[in-house]
């Protein structure tokens, strides 16, 4: 880590500095410039004392060398890591089309979806029991009643299902009936239910923060990977930014960022990012030719009439399109499915 | 809500529409404009159809004209909610001052800060003891060994004390411990710790998430008021924008907004808004004069070795001199303390 | 345009908004809504009486329906707008490669890279002479010196060429030289530049400024098209968020959604989007694929040693390697270069 | 400035690095961590080689030390910066007010409201004579025209005058008839425009671009005082950020940020800032409070028949009651006015 001082910083602030520095147990070395003093601290343990330095005189800034995460990071581990649950099989060269409506309403609704993305070639089933909503008056899932019936789903289609836990207190329930646990975006830095996941032995689908940076990104990752599991799908959803022509601005750069910087595999969510049905299918082509993983699609028998997130629903047939459309690019990349 | 059809929308589509409205056990009242036709649906119960409705054919978008909160709206409850616990008044004409450190980390810091914030005319102790952290190789608090030393120090003082709780489980504990229980910014939508909060008779201090607008912001006190806990404080606490040169940007316009919108009292927190000791005051004494009920500040006898957010920690000399300067303005807003 | 009231604003106030809308020349339709009335004005002439109503008596908000812009809007004008000079030709299914330096710093360099795009299959070449930059002390490009070498560039290799114009004044000067004239981000909204460059008869090509929405891009392009030029091509090239591990955010949503709300062509430049050369290569192709009419890229023959943007440049390799791939995706995609 | 190397860089990358360095002519040091290396350049020219040396194999990335602007900086010049023209006197102790219509739209409308504000207090007029606006079709100013008016009403109140200059082209044209030439926000980086206003003897008024960084703020500055104008007034008039509930974000944390980082005198504009005629005094006060050198606020005799800006102008009686508060303010604090 690199100690700025300040330009007018005195003999007795640099030297104040360097001693602080070695009380840490971190090796203090001195770069005198024409404007500035830097102090490069070496041996540093992270961020740990990155607050602790700032706060001393005549110091400007404090810049960091090293991210604040470390098992996430591909510097740690070379190979790629792929998930691997049933038909599902992302990373690497594998990917992974995950399909379903945004919410589980009924028996119908959710097997006719289930079969109908099946068929299309969807490899795993989504659906929401659990559902965080903006108001307190909007639908809020059918929580365990949801997860049974997605199971269902799963027995009749031998799809593996991936549904979000909201609090780490139900991640045991939630684990009962569902193959991969998602951590929703407004849960990406709930860290006790990130270590919650990190203890159990299930596959952790773990969407990016609305306002998260790529390094919180990984260090939400990194909490879960800490635990012990290793086996964590990241998802780019969308940020939050000053455009609202769409309903969150689709972070596609981080696609093929985070496959240098992790080894962990990244899907995109083009129907939570867009927020817009018409925009899905050339978002879910476009991320896939990007590098992604694999991606994640509402898709409902009439979006018209769902719960939630109708708009960016696509239709059966709209899914089906899409299926043929990504099969011919995967084709075209040599993807494996 | 206003639904706005596309302008080549087809005399079938918006016949469609209007069905679609009336289905819903709305009116529908068809305007037909120059360019569009737009159907104002009357009947509104907020939220709850808009994205049914916005899924219809030939449909532009839709207007909500509701916002999505309601028990939190000063339409609904014209006089201020005041919300007291001991010394800490909070509301209408009463500023409340909310110091002391970032994380609780020994007795004696606690004790020194305590005293000396109370000396200093603070109304209430702040205090972590579970801390959410970016990276989970941070200093996470001492948790409940935590909220102890921060009774002590309440008992010995006579501060009334704010700490955060993370999850839901942990309400009870918390709330056995703190006066006054606090909802930290990445949780402002962690629904589930909201409605617990809601079932409990303490007062709630609720931070505004990183990238939450307004609406969101008072759509999450909702949840908490839903549940019939009338004792809520919002705090302002910087948002996350493109700007570095602060740790968040203190979007401080939302003081006199919320005052308008909002029967809640508002409090700021200039401290994790800009992370630099040296704007704390000047924030502080900005934020009171545009209309907030009171400060949170960080409050620390040596940040140079705090465990967490030292460089926006006030040092004791710069607390009491703050003090001084808000005594003098609240003299001349004719605040009572 | 809808005139929302607010929720306790009295008859006489509603009264006194009916007419100012009739003052207005416009047609008012009150609707009497359970909570609140809102007036719906037609006949409005788009964002022209906003603000006037904005200010009345109990008003709450206007709602406003049209977009500020028209003949840039696909509503006006269905079939696409393809721009053609020479080689380039962007728009409907004729992709246009863009390629060459970010600065034009010498003569070999320009003729260098300007001779390996053209045999890797760019069909147009850039490269700034005129150059904004962030700090008075950076190399502010070789000005008409540098339009000179781009021409002599574009004779040797038959290329048309792409560069920027910075002032309404220069506007004459630059279309002396190059084909094509780019209007920079930060000049998005310099409107006497982009009348200035609506009365020439050259296409221009328009980047998105960093915090522009969407609606404020198509407006401003709207601002050349109204002055009678109607070759203008839109260029999405990441916009500000508070994310820093990219240069800026890449804004692909907005590639299918231009294509639905205008008809002007779109391309993408992945290279100022990202700021980090193993980034183009992916971005490049995700733009293609989400329907991009085309790419601008940065190249240069030694990227270690550019004068400006060598981060984000590719080498000729890399770029060479990129067209391949390109043209795989072309033919599978069914597009004509 | 320092530059960070990956952490598998080869000892030829580093050894090729340090000698990247010392051709540019500065030294350079390197420092072996335990995880990386990193090389300190020591005697740097700002941010010149900046995206060269970024460019070289290995490096992760490159730190700067030193800020873009120099001039502008307080390290450069300790003492506070004062701009002085008749009765408007900012920077340092001097508190300057400066009010007036949005746009000037007639003789009547601008006499009326200079005469009201000179009577209550302000300091100098303002006025737009060319008005930047996102729509084509919106009213653009009276131009020559209504410098004409501005003139006349400064000669009959005495006030000076502020108004904007929008392209290098008009800066004479501007200069002839105000005292004070305002580059807007969307032009803070229109660099010639920059380096025109550099050019003349008068005082610049200089907005904040919507997503301008602080540094890029100073930056722009710097274009001005490069050019030997020294008479600049900075203004902080929000940013663009994900809240819509404001016209844009105040970012008020600048203002005290500002004060240490350079010498120049800041305003804040609250009106532009918010949108919202009710939020425009208790934004005005914290200003002041927070230690603006002044504001800058919009004032309209019939707000609601404004042809710009209504929503968020001031009436008359509205700001002589703000003016009165903003005396016992600045009583309160001690400034001179």
């Amino acid at each position: 880590m690199i100690v700025v001082m300040k330009r007018g910083a005195s003999p007795e602030q640099i030297e104040h500095m360097i001693r602080r520095v070695e009380q840490l147990g971190l090796k203090a070395h001195p770069i005198y410039g024409t404007e500035r003093t830097v102090i490069a601290a070496i041996g540093e343990k992270r961020d740990e004392f990155r607050q602790s330095l700032e706060s001393g005189p005549g110091v400007a800034e404090i810049v960091p060398i090293l991210a604040p995460y470390k098992v996430a990071s591909r510097e740690v581990k070379l190979d790629s890591t792929v998930v691997r649950v049933g038909s599902l099989v992302v990373g690497n060269c594998h990917l992974g089309v995950i399909a379903g409506p945004c919410s589980v309403e009924n028996l119908e609704q959710t097997l006719t979806t289930a079969r109908a993305v099946k068929a299309a070639g969807a490899t795993a089933l989504r659906g929401g029991a659990f559902k965080p909503r903006t108001s307190p008056y909007s639908f809020q899932g059918l929580k365990e009643e949801g997860l049974k019936l997605l199971a269902q789903a799963s027995r009749e289609t031998g799809l593996p299902t991936v549904s979000e836990v909201m609090t780490a207190e139900n991640v045991e329930l939630v684990a009962r009936y569902v193959d991969v646990l998602q951590v929703g975006a407004r849960n990406m830095q709930n860290f006790d239910l990130l270590r919650e996941v990190g203890r159990i032995r299930k596959p952790v689908f773990l969407k990016r923060g609305l306002s998260a940076t790529l390094e919180e990104f990984l260090a939400a990752a990194e909490y879960i990977l800490a635990e012990g599991n290793s086996q964590v799908i990241l998802c780019e959803r969308g940020i939050r930014t000053f455009e609202t022509a769409t309903r969150n601005t689709l972070d596609l750069s981080v696609v093929p960022l985070i496959k240098e910087l992790s080894h962990l595999p990244i899907v995109v969510d083009p129907s939570h990012a867009t927020g817009k049905r018409s925009l899905v299918p050339p978002m879910a082509k476009a991320a896939i030719v990007a590098g992604a993983h694999g991606i994640m699609v509402e898709v409902h028998p009439d979006p018209e009439k769902a719960l939630s997130d109708g708009p960016q629903s696509l239709t059966i047939p709209g899914f089906e399109k899409l299926m043929t459309e990504i099969k011919q690019i995967n084709a075209f990349l040599g993807y494996e499915k």
